[in-house]
Parts: C-alpha cells; sequence; structure tokens
C-alpha cells in the first residue's frame, strides 16, 4: 500500500487525467473483489465531453443526455464525469457523428438518420422507412443479432454505438395543405431527415434537411411547406402547432428513431471496463426511459393539441402503398450500390418478416379490438 | 486512515454480513467522490437470496432473474451478491410475495397477477386484461406515475417492487376445441392465473390455477381441457403444442405482463444508497433486455410451430366484446369492494384511455398498414 495513493483521494480533490491504457479497477470485470490496493489506486477521474444533436428545450431528448451522463457518473462513483452539450457548442447538430469519428470530442447523443446520405448502411441504428417499431427494434437490437450488425458499421468510422432512447412511432408532420394524393407532394417544400428525405425525393418533394433548432427560423423565412419533427410533444415545443393546420400520421418513414450514445472507438478502448459497464448499462436504463417519457408525454399533448383544434389528417392508403413500393426499389437500389447497406438489409428483411408476424397476431389483434375504445 | 480496515481487502476474502444501517458508500449517492477511507470501509459482502416463480427450463424468466443478479454483483464491485433459486427451493411459485413480506426470503422474482384474489390493487404492477401492453405500461410506470402508485400498495406488505421484464401481449393459449361462442366456455376446465381467471369463471369457465412447472402433469394426469401460460416460446419449452391442436389469439386478459422483482422493504432500508441504485438501474436494464428476448424468440418460434402444423385461431370479436364487458364490469365490483384498487384504477384508466387514442394515431394506423405483409 503505497502511502501516496491516498492522499489525492480526500473528497472533492478531482484531477482530470484521460486514464491511459487498464485501470486497476480492470478487476472487477472478472467480479472478483477488487483488493484495496486496486481500489485505491482508481484515483484518476476521467473527463469526457459529448456532443447533443438537439437543444436543451427538446427536453426529452437532452434530458436523456443528461440522464445517461448522470447515470455513469454515479456508477463511476463521481470518476467518470461526462458533460453533455446543446448544438454549436462542440459540433453542429447535425454533425455529432462527423465529430466522434474524427476524434475532436470524446462522445455525442444523436440520431444516425442523420447521416444517411453518407453512410446508408448506419440507418439501421437508428430505423428505417416501413421499418421496425421501437419494440421491434429493440428485439432486433438484443434479441436478434441487430446491435452487433450494426457496430461493424460503425467500427469503420472508429466508432461504437449504444442505443440509449427511442422516440416511438412518429408523426407524419405539419402541413398547409391538404395531401389527397401522391399528385399533392410535387414540389412541395418539406423538411424531412434521411432516408425518409431521399424516399419522398423520389416522389417529387423537395426535401431540405434542417437541424431541429434551426427549423421554426426557415418556416418563418417561408422556406418549407410542410415539416415533420418528431411529434406532438416535441413539435409543439419547436412550435410547429403554429404553422400549419393539419398534422398528419403516420410517419411511415419512421415507425420508430433510436437515438445512440456515440463514443470514439480509441478513447473507448482506453477506458476501465467497469467504466465501459457503466456506459453499457447506463444506454439500457435511458432507453427505457427515454421511450416511457416519449409515450406519456406524446399521448397528453396530443390530447392538448386537438382541444386546441389541430386537424388530425390520416395518409391515405394508396399514397402510402405507392411509398412502400419506392421505399423497397430504393433499398434494392442501395444494397446493389453498397455492400454493408446490403448485408444488413438481408438480416434485418428476415427479422422484420419474422416479427411483423409475430406481432401481427399477438399485438395487433389486440390493439385493434382495444385501442379505438368503442366498446368500454 | 485506519490501517486495520485495509487489512481484510485482501482479494477473495469475503465476509458475509448483513450490513446493518448506511455504509460509508452513503457518500456516492450525493454523487461526491467517496474518500479513500470510505471505500475502505466498504469492506462488506452483503449474500441474499432470491426466490424466483419460474423454473430454470423457462430460460428468457429465469434468465431475466439472473441477469438481474449478475448485473447488481457487477454495478457493487462483487459486494452485493443475489442468487436466484427456482421454485421450491425457497418458496412455492405462486407464494414468493408471501416469502419476501413475510421475511423468509429476501427477494424474489414474480408476477404481482399470481396473487390478484388477495391483493387485487396489485395486478396493475403486473398488468391488467383489456389493459396496456408492455410499451404502455412502461410509460405508465416511468413516465405515468404509475410505479410510485404501485409502490404505495406493496409498501404495505412491506415490500418494495422494480420491474425487471416483461412478456409482451401473450397467446390465448390452448384449446382441445374449437371456440366459437362465449357458450363454448361452459364447463371447460382451463389453467389461467389472476385476474384474467377470475374473470373466465364469471364466462362459466372452471378456473385451475396451476404453477408454472405442475402444467404438463395436470394435463397428463386429464385434469384440463385448455391451458393458457405465456406465448410460443416459453409455452413449447413446456410442452403445451403437443397436448392440443388449437392456438388461441390474443389473451385479451393479458395484452402484456410485467415481471417485478420484489425486496423486503426492511432489508431494502438497511442497504448502502449505492446497493440501491445498482439494484434500481440493473432492473430497467432487466427490463428492456427482457422484453426484447421475448419478442425474438417467440416470433421465431410461431414460425416453427406453424411450419409443424399448430392451427392459430382468432377469439371471435363477439366473444371478446362480451368478455370486454365482464371485465368492467368486475372491475366496478373491485373498485366497490377495495379503496387500493379503486384508487389505482381511476389512474390507470385516464392514462389508458389518452394513451390508446395517441396509439391508435401513431403505433396501430403504421402497424395495420404494415404488418400484414400484404404489400411488400
Amino acid at each position: 500500500m503505497k502511502r501516496r495513493h491516498l492522499v489525492g483521494l480526500a473528497a472533492g480533490s478531482i484531477a482530470t487525467t484521460t486514464i491511459a491504457g487498464r485501470s486497476a479497477l480492470a478487476q472487477d470485470a472478472a467480479n472478483s473483489l477488487p483488493t484495496a490496493d486496486a481500489i485505491v489506486k482508481a484515483n484518476d477521474v476521467v473527463q469526457w465531453r459529448m456532443a447533443v444533436s438537439f437543444p436543451k428545450s427538446l427536453d426529452i431528448f437532452f434530458g436523456s443526455a443528461e440522464l445517461f451522463c448522470q447515470r455513469v457518473n454515479t456508477l463511476t462513483h463521481g470518476r467518470f464525469v461526462i458533460t453533455p452539450y446543446p448544438p454549436g457548442e462542440l459540433a453542429p447538430a447535425l454533425e455529432v457523428l462527423d465529430a466522434v469519428s474524427a476524434q475532436t470530442v470524446d462522445c455525442g447523443y444523436t440520431v444516425a438518420n442523420y447521416y444517411a446520405k453518407k453512410h446508408p448502411a448506419l440507418t439501421f441504428s437508428s430505423g428505417l422507412p416501413f421499418g421496425l417499431n421501437a419494440q421491434q427494434q429493440n428485439a432486433w437490437l438484443y434479441g436478434g443479432g441487430g446491435l452487433d450488425a450494426i457496430r461493424k458499421v460503425y467500427q469503420t468510422l472508429n466508432v461504437i454505438n449504444f442505443p440509449a432512447g427511442n422516440t416511438g412511432a412518429q408523426m407524419g408532420g405539419w402541413f398547409q395543405k391538404d395531401i389527397m394524393q401522391v399528385q399533392d407532394l410535387q414540389g412541395l417544400r418539406m423538411r424531412i431527415s434521411g432516408l425518409g428525405g431521399q424516399i419522398m425525393t423520389r416522389l417529387g418533394i423537395e426535401v431540405t434537411m434542417v437541424a431541429p433548432d434551426q427549423i421554426v427560423q426557415a418556416i418563418l423565412q417561408g422556406e418549407l411547406d410542410a415539416v415533420e419533427f418528431v411529434g406532438p410533444y416535441d413539435d409543439s415545443k419547436l412550435g410547429l402547432h403554429k404553422t400549419a393546420p393539419y398534422y398528419y400520421y403516420p410517419a411511415w418513414w419512421q415507425p420508430s428513431e433510436s437515438i445512440d450514445v456515440l463514443v470514439g472507438l480509441t478513447a473507448w478502448n482506453q477506458l476501465p471496463p467497469h467504466f465501459q459497464k457503466a456506459v453499457e448499462i447506463a444506454a439500457k436504463e435511458t432507453s427505457v426511459v427515454t421511450l416511457a417519457r416519449f409515450n406519456a408525454e406524446n399521448a397528453k399533448m396530443l390530447e392538448r393539441l386537438e382541444a386546441e383544434g389541430i386537424e388530425l389528417k390520416p395518409f391515405e392508403r394508396e399514397l402510402m402503398q405507392v411509398a412502400e413500393k419506392e421505399t423497397f426499389a430504393f433499398y434494392g437500389e442501395l444494397a446493389a450500390q453498397n455492400t454493408q447497406f446490403k448485408e444488413l438489409y438481408q438480416a434485418w428483411s428476415t427479422f422484420r418478416q419474422t416479427i411483423y408476424q409475430w406481432h401481427q397476431i399477438n399485438e395487433l389483434s389486440f390493439a385493434q379490438f382495444a385501442f379505438p375504445l368503442s366498446q368500454s
């Protein structure tokens, strides 16, 4: 027992260091009790900065980043301190992946779909148009080999991901005018992100991708005829419900959206195993809490918006059929161009078909009967 | 720094003690760095036994108990060791709550619905007939005040619960003969648990409650005409698919089933805050992983069972309407008899209506279009 190791441990004496190599706490991973020497040596504090794609005003999104960071802190006895920053402070909202990959920030909290053009295979991490709902996405990630497959793609960018939240099924967005058929989409200037935007382009829409914190400004400047973001809670936080009368559903391009904590692989590999474990577990906890919050808050806010007079409108079945056909044609083209996309697409398609069949039996049959509240 | 605190910390020297009062690690909760003295003092190991309601052969259920225990161990550096035991070793499958409440075991892993007759208000923890699906149940627990409300009921039994898993929507079970209308249920001898069983009794069924590990024996002895358990994966693990030709859906009495880790309140209050935190976080991680496993494995097993020739049959809409009416009449009676049930029922009903409306818009509209796989 070297006495000098004890000196720095007086409460509050935080030394900011990056741990190089493995600390003595590495032993924890083996579930053997660490010796006093090992515990006392683990005196270093790792401080990381996290670039978040969402402004603080979107308090479920940003709050989830905060929850994750707090939990990692607690689980490491205050020795692994991650601080989340809103867009623009460390990286622009739509460039968080680039910053993590380039190691200009330690980690990020973002949506893979933002990077769909450059890295189409990453969209399997956030979710695809006509793809999996939140429950199915988690089933694929944790029970169907999805997470391992996605990590192989992130690895090529020197990044590792930890799914840490899902919005649930999103809304189709706010439209100035009625959309009856595919023709009504022609020339419409719409804010829509990622793969959904690319498919909308094929359907005739003029797509603009604007970061969450800049949507309202774009509308005020008359640059948009329609905008989709998330759902009642976040949309109204941004003020979108005041910009158009019609609120369309469903977002067939986002039956769910999974949010990732991204960590630079080099930094990750230098973390003691106990810190790594804390990240993994905190991410899963954040996952369940975030989805619960989106569901509870969206449900309440939809009621309020309806009371305020917004008009809910379903997309016509025919329009969705055309969109679905175009979507799978697009996937075919992507698979032909991009090997990473192709491999993931094959595994994902099989999983999707199997779980659609199961959920048609157990979940959909009940929901169809019960949700319309016609009986009780 | 007292040298004697260091002596006991040589790796491997595990002292089994129950910690009385708060350990020095209590400081962690405040997110301040513990001093060397505090860390070194935290030398005690707490060993607990967990009574599990499910046999080891049901590897998702029992595996979730194991996952939870492993994570608590890891998060406490091997200082909080919980060992899960199958039914019969510490307590019978359907008496886990009683054992935890009586402090004959430290904790348990079980389903509140098993205790519906004695404690009807507890069923809000596992889920009610014509109630919430898994996503909605989590939304209520973590975003709608449900967990706090449920804990007030458990508290009267000297127990605290941590939701740690959900099966998703269950199957209606295995039937020897075709069920066309409510009349076909008359006199049928069926294994069905909890509230669902009480409602089935009102519909004319002769209900038998048999623990998971004893169902097959009851069938072999000719005591049952029908049996419901969980879903394709677990049902076939028990061999139920060999006992009857018709597999009915949906289990309108179990649109989801949440599984609880139960802890005796006296023991809980003696845990250091860091151990308490480990329990909370491990339970939420177990929650997301368990639901994912049920979804992924049930989907695969349904495909296999269909290939083997089982016949899937939906309950008739009229039968479900009669059942729904009977269910809500029953809830009215329970609320009139039981104040705890009444309070929870009111809060739950409001939440249910709000989230049904939201999910009818965002989730159901997509699922109805996409799951039948008619388009792609």
